[in-house]
């Protein structure tokens, strides 16, 4: 049962579409619908899909990878951890590999500072060992 | 007249290498002889090429554009402006257009604050400027 | 002349007005006049009305004096100096006294360190000096 | 016992009053007490009242709820956490209401990027829970 | 059994002979093989050798604790405390007491903000009480 | 003439005295002078007084060049570099050298990225010319 209702603004509904296919129809609507039990996370959503989705991920002009790579690496620089582990698994999604993520956490550690680097290899093998788990399991 | 000789091991030339392709022959000749003027400038120069030029982009595993792309991304969000100016116009050399910058600089403004899109494109700016005038001056 | 449009969306349009109401009319129809000559300063502009003020300026739920406080705290904290001068003028035209902007600044320089308050102090007697003499010239 | 002895100066004692009042009698001689414990951690809260509280809180010409904002919002843009829980508690004494709160993240968002956002409305929700079920229990 | 080689070069080795005697032979070993066991983490320790420990802990000009002194400094400035833990530890090998850390804490904490010296005493505080148990054991 | 006055508190004093012997008696006074025209800026130096010198440079426990070594570390590490060119001077008159300054513009740079390194470097090289000249002339 929903508490609190989203306002399907055209962004709502913009930024949402680009969501749930980067994160997996499933997920995605579980998270919706947890979020809309307050009316605290209920506007924190909203406002991601119109103002992060919509404002940035939805827009023409650079292939999603490329957007992933982006995000990947500014959540890294500025030691987003969490944040970081949610964009890891939506890149491996929009087609970026293992290797690819780790030539990434490198080059930034030279921009941000080696303990980045040490902070997103980290949290990659655990997002790794996550999905090899979840895979096995079938 | 150069003072203060470089150390040319194999991540010096590696790196330097990589950096004078980027930034073209002659500007990367100057900088380079510039820097050897001073003990600091010359060691500064030579870690650079060690352990950022040859430690980073000469890895194989991802394009020169990309790496151009993460480090742009990871220089807009730290509010590395001076540096910023410099890796545009190698992004530019590596292959990136003025409308990728664009979206580069607003989707980084959603990740890291959108004070540092309106820095991004203050700076951009002043370098296409710079662009044009040297290009319309032949 | 203006060489690009804006598109004019209900998020443009909203946070356009709260824009205008805070930069004086004139200074802000100038800026947006200037923005409209160059793509990459018009989806700049186009951006910053949709996903900063009206995402968040236009709101209920707080003061716009109360938002000036925020903005002006969270631009000290990460050194963006040249948006801070800017929100310190609008700050003061939504009712901050230079008196309470001077207690911020010592206030965030204990949280985000002193040389924050330095550089905020720095950048707000500019802009004092920049405002008296206007006064004076009348 | 306690094993280390505080120097009770005037910024000591101004600060520790205005920290009491915001924290709670029962649960800051608690926290005292056990700084105590240390040299270490003594040394700390000596400093924190003499350097923090003294220092920014104790001091005229803005509301406790108005530093409530401020120190909220340095702490979610610079992504220290733990600390923004603790301020989240203090804000809710001094006045802070929940709506108030959430108005603050997501604006922060906009300046410190959204990730900072999302952090700041998981570390409330927690801080939420648990003073709801202290609330029931109660 | 180790599944991915190590390419030794002068780097890795200047690098790999300094963080062995900072951290200790045994845990310096096991923490070398067990990266080995993944591509990922084989190349993050190939690089921190070559570009971290090689790069700066190896040069001349300063003494080990003072490379201690600067590396804590920066990591609590950062808010990078998963690696401030193992380089308090580290700090502590080459010399530190534990008076002189809290200094630095308090020290960094005037220019880096307060919550960073809050955050770095609760480091430190896990490590000594893990030191003094694993001494208390023998 | 001077329109402010200072309180002349425990703290106050001791702050101003280190400052006096780091930066010189004459530029001292001539900036506490200055300051002492505006109200802001009266109130800033103030703080810095008592909340910065007086809280961390007058403590015991570090000598006055190892504050210098963590303070131009910490500036460095968060980009404050007007500040870190203040600081460069005050660590010369506190025994470093510029060879050493040099190690810790490279050493930081590994640890909070290679940019931050390349804007000490420039920032010292300014600092140093100036000095130069004022010699030259004598």
């Amino acid at each position: 049962m929903t508490k609190f209702k989203y306002d399907e603004t055209e962004g709502f509904k913009k930024g949402r579409d680009v969501w749930f296919e980067m994160r997996g129809e499933k997920v995605a609507q579980a998270a919706v619908d947890q979020a809309a039990q307050n009316e605290m996370t209920r506007d924190l959503r909203q406002f991601l899909f119109e103002h992060c989705f919509a404002a940035a991920w939805a827009r023409p002009g650079l292939e999603r990878m490329t957007r992933s790579i982006i995000t990947i690496s500014v959540l890294q620089a500025l030691g987003r951890t969490e944040e970081l582990k949610s964009h890891i698994r939506m890149g491996i999604n929009n087609g970026l590999t293992r290797e690819q993520l780790k030539e990434i956490f490198l080059h930034v550690g030279v921009y941000a500072g080696v303990p980045t680097a040490v902070a997103a290899v980290r949290a990659a093998m655990e997002e790794f060992d996550a999905a090899d788990k979840a895979k096995a399991k079938g």
